[in-house]
């Protein structure tokens, strides 16, 4: 991140006042940045969120620390000024955005004369739209909500209040965000579903007359699709967090607060509880469902409902290339190899 | 999807005179909606593809039903009108073009101003060009085609009659797409093939100087990539569908009328054939060959030539992660487990 | 590849004037295409690089030939002008690049009307930026940079010599790439990195306020991500080339030279050495470490650091389905299996 130069940098003491926390030692320190704690240097913040990594505190340059209770007098013993809170973590993340409101040039407000936006459009006057923007006609944009450059917005679409769409955003006819959302560069929402009644042969369209409707609070990463329904809405509720890379397809539904890493894919119809995870590349059959609660391990591929909490994983363990190729060759005689125990077992116990 | 008002909505009788079907009931009734079976209601028709389905059309409370001669008498039970047809998935598909050609804004015909067109280009009078879409020299759009907000079409490019271009699409130079075709936002037709030649640990680009061969029918979805081939073009037969986040590799080449789900992957030089199917996230290896109709399932690896119609899978089945761990390192051990079973068998039998 | 006409073919005695290689025969003939030797004809030139492909030279039309001098004289027979040099695929890849820069339309020098330009930018006399692109605040733009339609540039970012973007790449707020790079349309580089604490079953967003730090002579995929750091910047060294529909998280390190195929994901902070390469879809979990020269094959999952040089897989092997079946059945009991051998044996052998 950019320093900020001592003249500019904010007070120890004014991050208390605006985030909370207990202070120990000099608030009238300057932080010119939020750094990670084995880099952080004079002039910089770091917390430890870890209690493993409790040993980094002993050797830290930072300024100030943000720590728990139970590590105020090693994060003392550097010298450094200490912030104490319950989860430096959420301290840590609050900081951040603290740091991103008074650094980041806000947003022009209003709509960019090259914009092309259509007709009965209601557009908050405190929104912002960006250069080439194109907005169909019956949107409507909600209060400070801030389009970049190149958005796309289809007819009848309408976004809530103090949402943010990177440049290249699309986000197509019909579908509906709520509050305080992010969509990321290259994020298409509303592209259609892949629906094809067979024909002799061949496919025959069906159109996606669905949209996406989305809760407040949620992010949808870089690229990351969502597809329209077929007839209902595909369904993103409140709180989830998207990462990039991600298909969404049409009619899926995903409960509130669940989280998806990078290039995870979900077929059509499934249904996804609240509060669950998903590690990078995991991926969703259609058509089945999914409880709350359940994490799903990295490049794991749910291919059956899951109705209980619980962590599941099904990824090949990689290993050298000469083993994977002897164990891979084993594998594909794997029923065989236990018709041989089996076989084994009769002959050596015949009477059970 | 929206709901027509009764005052706009067709009436049954008009639907069985433009998409045929046999009426069995009241063809002035109104229909305001297609909906899936189990929600449907009045003013709705539904369609019951599945017979084992069948006993939801003891509950509906749709006003019109789609299904065949061996469900009339049931559908006619709950009161609906109803059409009967051999198969009511295809009625249903053909129900949603014909309300979508019905319902939608056409696009307006000609060339939106803020367009930036190239010399030597040439547009059917009936084609829609967006705003802010970029169109090189020398590039041909055919009649009817659609090239929404801010698509890019390189010099040379061939655009067939009807085809479909959603916001954002960038459509590269030299390529060529047939008829009737469909590209959804973000797609990236005609990018650099990956290809470099090794040298001292560096990599030397070879620059691609095919492109991109499409044909007929052709449907790609949001941020799906074709690359252009090295050399000869990446060929991409009639009929054929793809879904979103696909990656096509330079110079493949897809059979007629192949379907493939979300997240593919398709490595360089690999010859696939026709009526394939792929589930979503399945990757195929470059420099193989894939016979017609081959079948691959969801997440499987293909890493040979598949000279056999038939389904193939290679997917790790999930597991609660304890039991995943545990058969994750026997599996590590697999080979060793095999000659310890090996060595059983020979001292159990040892004149075998 | 568009064949030339006769009259403004370049003769191959030309080429070898620029180029290098060592003539043999006809300096005078005349190269209108270059193509595989297995489709070649007549004004065409090929290459043989691997040497068990010798037999194609047995029956191939080409006019020119490019070959390592132990297939000269084969070469000779066939009649046609032979390159002899030691390398004929780095020849090849040369000549694809003295072939581009003939025959490609050059782009515009200056910026185009159409184009929106921030303040205090420094953009390079020399440089080319398309319609339709948006240009932010404080940017450099070095010699000879070419950007392409649409594409969009964000605050304070650096664009160095020669390096070229396709239409539609996003290149955001901070992000510094060097000389002679290349990003395909949809590459969107510093999107937020995908960070949260979690609070109360919610998620905070953690602001991403690092960038992305882009080397010399890299190459980035169409539709590639590649994100912002958290705190300090994602970095991408000298020479690394990255593939279509890529996902690199924030605070990755990808060392130089370092290639990676299509639809690979890369997780948080995970630090990839010089000189890998990775095949089409391994993802790679995040805060793990891989060495210099790691060769991860497609497909495969990297779960825990690789501290030794090597080719590494984990992919499950496809089959038919029938037999995947049955395979995976027994893998899920494998564990047990293990044990039943394990009592084999100790039934087998009592005391060991």
């Amino acid at each position: 991140m950019r320093r900020l130069s001592a003249a500019t940098a904010p007070r120890l003491a004014q991050i208390v006042a605006d985030l909370g926390g207990e202070l120990h030692g000099d608030g009238a320190v300057c932080i010119q940045a939020i750094a990670a704690l084995e880099h952080a240097g004079v002039g910089d913040i770091a917390f430890l969120a870890n209690p493993k990594l409790r040993a980094q505190l002993a050797t830290t340059q930072a300024s100030a620390l943000i720590v728990r209770a139970d590590c105020l007098a090693l994060a003392q013993e550097r010298g450094a000024a200490v912030i104490v809170t319950p989860d430096p973590y959420l301290y840590f993340a609050r900081l951040t955005r603290w740091w991103a409101a008074r650094t980041r040039k806000p947003a022009a407000v209003g709509v960019h004369p090259t914009a092309v936006v259509g007709e009965r459009v209601q557009i908050h006057p405190s929104a912002s739209i960006g250069p080439y923007a194109v907005i169909g006609d019956d949107v409507v944009i909600g209060e400070g909500a801030i389009l970049g450059a190149q958005v796309c917005v289809g007819d009848m679409a309408e976004i809530g209040a103090f949402t943010r769409f990177a440049p290249g955003v699309r986000f197509l006819e019909g579908c509906r965000i709520g509050a305080r959302g992010l969509l990321e560069s290259g994020a298409i929402i509303g592209g259609d579903g892949f629906g094809f009644a067979p024909h002799q042969g061949t496919w025959e369209k069906i159109e996606q007359l669905g949209a996406v409707w989305i809760g407040d609070d949620v992010e949808i990463g870089a690229n990351t699709c969502v597809d329209r329904g077929a007839l209902d809405d595909t369904f993103i509720d409140d709180g989830v967090k998207l990462d990039n890379q991600i298909q969404i397809a049409h009619n899926v539904h995903i409960g509130k607060h669940t989280a998806m890493a990078g290039c995870v894919g979900v077929a059509g119809s499934a249904k996804i509880g609240a509060h669950c995870t998903f590690g990078g590349a995991a991926m969703i059959l259609g058509h089945l469902e999914i409880a709350d609660h359940v994490h799903i391990s990295s490049a794991s591929v749910v291919m059956r409902s899951l109705l209980k909490p619980g962590v599941y994983t099904g990824a090949f363990p990689i290993d050298e290339n000469s083993n994977w190729e002897k164990n891979a060759a084993t594998l594909r005689q794997l029923h065989t190899l236990r018709n041989r125990v089996r076989a084994l077992e009769k002959q050596q116990n015949p009477t059970s």
